[in-house]
């Protein structure tokens, strides 16, 4: 099968033998890939990921020894993978569990292949009326959902989502189901627009003057969810929280963060790291349509031209960029 | 009267009138001042403060014109004077007042006198059984108090208090009625020795390889409460608590910290900033003597000594130091 593998900050399309499948696996037949921001660093040689990277993705069960009734329907992932063994994977969490093998990340070969063996656990069957375009968002949309497990949000509370990238308008899309009083910050004004034709509130930060935008709106949420990419920006997150009011990290870095600390302690503020969340629920929301995916859809590419897909992925302010295999 | 105040990183021991006593305050005359690391910052020109610090004190009302039965009665104070219009305080918030005033720290003066006038509402009145010198600590009681008003702690919640200086080992001593499982990582054997007492579990890490330390801590608590003084502590203090735990951050420096958020949104941990808490609640503890801070105390100056205390209270490794006015 074809495959992609990353060496050196160089693609290669390698002809790789169809993985063997093991006990409790099942082969999926790959229809669609999404490339994502931890794609390219990947790349760039985060992790030290020697295998087929791709964690975005739905395919077809083609075998499922253990599971026949799965053969011929469609699914995405749950990319982690547990030990089953320790505390965390014995309670359902195996998010966390600190010897997982992560999908297309960490020591499991992931989707930018033809064929890709899976766990069945972390299988979900799509249901039919869920587009494939629509469902490739589940991971991604499942790490937005996160955040609304990790803290209550009422109808009232005021929320900022900082960035107007591909995960800060993911996450302003899923949260415009818990609030009535959303607010995407972002710097590009096609961006904001597609928040706003979601009925979200916009400011474009690249139109005030960064003080003043600072004095109006200090302490203006009582949650702010930084999603800006920029390893710094956490401490404008601290500025628009209200006193004890809490902040969504979203942003993973290489970077440090140069961070104020004592603003965090002297205003008893809260920062909730949030990573990534339930396929299962992402997909319930996409196949009801309750999020509206379509408009992050940037270009779909041959997976053939995959270089090609992966060049304008890597492009500032490209939305989502797709491959598909048929 | 006799009053401090700070300038230029000099102490001056001045001459000031006995201040008015405006409507809704009461006019206290000082008996007993704890030099807290605040104090030290103010010193170094922290907040730019002009007037008479001080904001761990005891003292006895001797003027109430509203409230004639505080009249010879021994009290605390609560610091925070809220605006008493906005939300926060008709909420009951006033620590979060963002007009707030800080007794001895911001737009109001302090204990580091012989009288202060301060307004009712934030006075406690002490149970005759509460020793002056244990009620002096109600204030950084109070803060360490907070963390179990932030944070629900269990019996079983497996609790480590990094740093055992003066505010790490109060978090301790505090912590201690609320959990079986508490440890404190300190670098002073007799420091820690004073944890060990009184039933808690220590571990000096200067007798310990740092890699090893952390190989054996990796993810060992629920719960971290960094309180070491040092901007940098909390990337360790990240490693120490397990996926989704907390760490609460004690330490206010004007250093940023060098943060490696990255493992935050990995491991969706959460940080929450902890500042000051309820004054009441804290004369309590202490009045049962469900803590003990006697340990704690170092010296105790007289107040025509304040000089000579401050650099007590200046040298690392120096424990409470109070100053006494009569």
């Amino acid at each position: 099968m074809k495959a992609v593998t990353f060496q050196n900050q160089t693609i290669s399309m390698i002809d790789a033998p169809i993985p063997e499948v093991s006990a409790h696996e099942a082969l999926v037949k790959v229809l669609m890939a999404g490339i994502c921001a931890t794609d390219v660093e990947l790349f760039n040689g985060y992790q030290d990921f020697q295998g087929i990277p791709g964690h975005e993705f739905v395919g077809m069960v083609e075998k499922a020894p253990q599971a026949p009734e799965l053969v011929g329907r469609r699914v995405a992932v749950d990319i982690n993978i547990g030990c089953g063994q320790c505390l965390k994977c014995r309670t359902g969490d195996t998010r966390h569990c600190s010897s997982r093998r992560v999908v297309g990340i960490r020591g499991k070969d992931g989707g930018f292949a033809e064929y890709c063996a899976l766990p069945i656990d972390n299988l979900r069957v799509l249901p039919d009326r869920l587009e494939t375009i629509h469902a490739v968002f589940a991971e991604p949309l499942a790490a937005a959902l996160e955040i609304a497990q990790q803290v209550h949000i009422r109808h009232d509370t005021k929320i900022a989502v900082m960035g107007d990238g591909k995960m800060g308008l993911l996450c302003a899309f899923a949260l415009n189901h818990y609030t009535t009083n959303l607010t995407v910050l972002g710097r590009h004004a096609d961006k904001l627009d597609m928040a706003a034709r979601q009925g979200i509130s916009i400011t474009n930060t690249a139109e005030v003057d960064p003080e003043k935008l600072e004095d109006r709106l200090k302490g203006a949420f009582d949650l702010v969810v930084e999603a800006t990419g920029n390893p710094d920006a956490i401490n404008q997150a601290v500025q628009l929280v209200e006193p004890e009011g809490t902040v969504v990290v979203k942003t993973t870095s290489h970077q440090p963060s140069e961070m104020n600390l004592a603003a965090v302690v002297v205003n008893e503020i809260s920062l909730v790291g949030s990573r990534c969340g339930d396929i299962g629920f992402a997909v319930k929301c996409l196949a009801n349509q309750w999020v509206n995916v379509a408009p992050l859809v940037d270009t779909v590419y041959p997976f053939a031209e995959f270089e090609k897909a992966f060049e304008h992925a890597m492009q500032p302010g490209s939305r989502k960029i797709l491959v598909a295999f048929e």
